[in-house]
């Protein structure tokens, strides 16, 4: 049986048969922000598509569980676990729901699915989380930065504009803008009616914040780098490494024949 | 007769011949812009330069289309494919078309020569394309994120403002937008007054998208690095390889003295 | 006693304590700027909460300066005077401050101690500051770069725009804002207006400013690239020197059979 | 003579009298953009100022030139070559000059000595000129690539925006503006009353574009990459190839045993 469950799944037509099915899903997706463009008859036929996709969503990941030796095995995996989730998700009757607005996010929620199904994308995430501790510190740092220049700046601006700078968090959104460099200038000469040197405030925040993010950039770099060379050393060091072993060989050799 | 055409085709004065006329036809197709600056004359006159060009460009692609061994050993050369196509496209006749504007685009598609006749042009365009297999799996994926923020963007915004937000064409085209981070600001006030957390949509997928663009960058880089260490690695390599046959032929001889 | 204090000092619990307060006085700062939202009774608490926290930081920074051996050893540390500076300034009393602008400025100050308790970020601040010998001397030349082409925009277009141009730190802060590529199509075509030519100035400056910020960036990167293959190389150069120093001796072995 | 110039030349002191005059007339210039902050006497002043400044380069300058072997030693530099032209235009009696702006322009043109008299600024500007052929190719192509799609929106959307597409000048400024994201949404929401499609022109513009850019980027951060691994490869192919010769000796002394 188990023997079965795995010979399907990895299955090279079965496989294509996921993606295309998922990739269908998607399509439904965007077809149905088109709701005045199309018939109605077609968004009836959508949803029938819907419960089949569903059904075979719940299919797949069922294979896939039970191909494996154990459950605990299958759920080692932290692809899994997501694409479990996803299917879980799925499962929560639709029409039943209060808001339609939830409805349709929860069909969104099932295109996720085309990001874990592409291996390649799985490998550019793979590489997204790996370089976490480093640029995860940084947007800390950043967060705490913005924090302490919302304080500043909605200390300061508060009376100006408090559509930007009434409160911490809207003076941080206001600051998340600045960093984009989007409509800073606006804001700047906004203020500097109200005080001459205002223009500090932002000058600083937008120099701080380049170097901060030029840092994170450089450093990322820097970090694979490293590691890259870690990897090519080696194959050097051992080579020296039995060279001395050799020679070390060679001169006790040569000190029995003496 | 191939002799001929192969010296010809190679002749430097020719090659100069072939660049200065693509140039002067690129110098046409920006004249004809000042359609009110200059006399109705001077158009006349391009037109008569316009043949001219089409007719060089088919010689020129003969000549070295002759030259070859053989059609095939031309086409072998995507450069080659690409310039007869100009040229075959060039050859459409413009005065008959329907559209004024399509006339003009095929004059304009003959400015494409300009890239393909510089060399220096030519390997950076190869540089692209070899960074392609990277850079075209990240843009998948932004595609795929796009998709699934669009479809959550024209759910959550449709109702606030259709121009933006409508289907999930428009939505893909306004991310498209707020990954530039231009004129994003009033996107996100527009939803703010219907929605106090929609700065959550705007900010993660700014974050996430930059992240992304980051993560390409590094990427690239790291790909070009660790070829280029792959060409020097092996140098030292094989030095050392070298280092310890010689040694291994040392020990024998004092084996052979003991 | 300084040993018991070097014990509490490094005690864990302590060191949470003094992070969760540190925390607490950033949260009651960004409650303050919610004045409508929250009740007069909270921030009449939040004053006490003050009080607090200046006593603890004074007792903590007390805690840490009696712990090292000599005054002196505690002040050699940069991180420390820093800490002691913060600290000192939130001793000055804020009910009786003339502006009460100053006095909420003063609180906020408090808060860089975030970015001293944690210790990734003293290494981000370290790294930053390692970077400062190449990006201080781009950044001066930016200013000079930015002041010629501010002299050359007030001449040009003081009478076009003088809230822009109509002196020199005016045109600088012009040009800052242009250097974030923001707004600047709307100064262009303004001054375009006047003269057809003053795009030139526009993208002239753009372009060479990319330049300058690439060029840092590279810079950067290289700079930390060499110095991280410093770190490798001897590694390999000090294996082959020893190879070397083990070849001289079986050298000098083998002549002695000799 | 000679010598004596060289020591004056070569003098702290005298160098640091430079770099102050320099500076003053620096600050003397943005001074004359204050027109009417400051009273009128000062600009009296400043004239004076002028004079003198002028006749300290001319000095200067005569200085350099003397204290050479030759006046061709003097001419190798293209530095001095440059404080030669800088001086020079400086001479034009501004005086009697038609324009008042050419007049401050050329008083503005002496600020550039800042650049040459500091000499981590040549080194960075030394720098950029390094990375010139790189750069300056991918420029050339950028403007190839400019031009045609100008030509093509020069085509499509005359007739809606003359005055950002009217020629294709103006239609390649237009696009340089795309280029710097800066106001481009504008233009694409104009174009797409017109036609559903033309937001494939804006996207596929900025996105070749970035992907131009990127690929520039890279190229200069490998090209010093390389550069620097190249003056740090030979030290370890040095030692391998020592360590050859030795071996090589080696066995031909053990040969001689035999």
């Amino acid at each position: 049986m188990k023997e079965l469950f795995w010979k399907i799944r990895n299955n090279n037509f079965f496989e294509a048969t996921v993606i295309s099915i998922i990739l269908l899903s998607a399509v439904a997706v965007g077809f149905r922000t088109y709701e005045e463009t199309f018939s109605p008859q077609l968004f009836f036929y959508l949803s029938y598509l819907d419960y089949f996709v569903t059904a075979f969503f719940l299919v797949e990941i069922s294979l896939r569980l039970f191909s494996e030796k154990s459950i605990f095995e299958f759920f080692k995996s932290a692809w899994n676990v997501f694409d479990f989730l996803i299917v879980v998700i799925s499962l929560i009757p639709i029409e039943n729901m209060e808001s339609v607005y939830l409805a349709r996010l929860v069909r969104v929620f099932r295109l996720l699915r085309l990001v874990t199904v592409i291996p390649q994308f799985r490998v550019l995430i793979e590489s997204f989380l790996k370089s976490i501790p480093r640029v995860g510190y940084v947007l800390l740092f950043m967060f705490v930065e913005f924090y302490i220049f919302a304080a500043i700046g909605s200390i300061l601006f508060q009376d100006i504009s408090p559509m930007h700078w009434g409160n911490i968090g809207l003076a941080m959104l206001t600051l998340f803008q600045t960093a984009t460099l989007e409509g800073w200038p606006d804001l700047m000469y906004q203020s500097l009616e109200f005080n001459a040197y205002s223009w500090v405030f932002f000058v600083v925040f937008i120099i701080i914040n380049s170097l901060v993010l030029m840092n994170m950039i450089v450093g990322v770099i820097i970090d694979v780098i490293v590691k890259e060379n870690d990897k090519e050393q080696p194959e050097n060091i051992q080579k020296l490494s039995e060279i001395q072993d050799e020679l070390a060989l060679i001169k006790s050799k040569i000190d029995s024949i003496n």
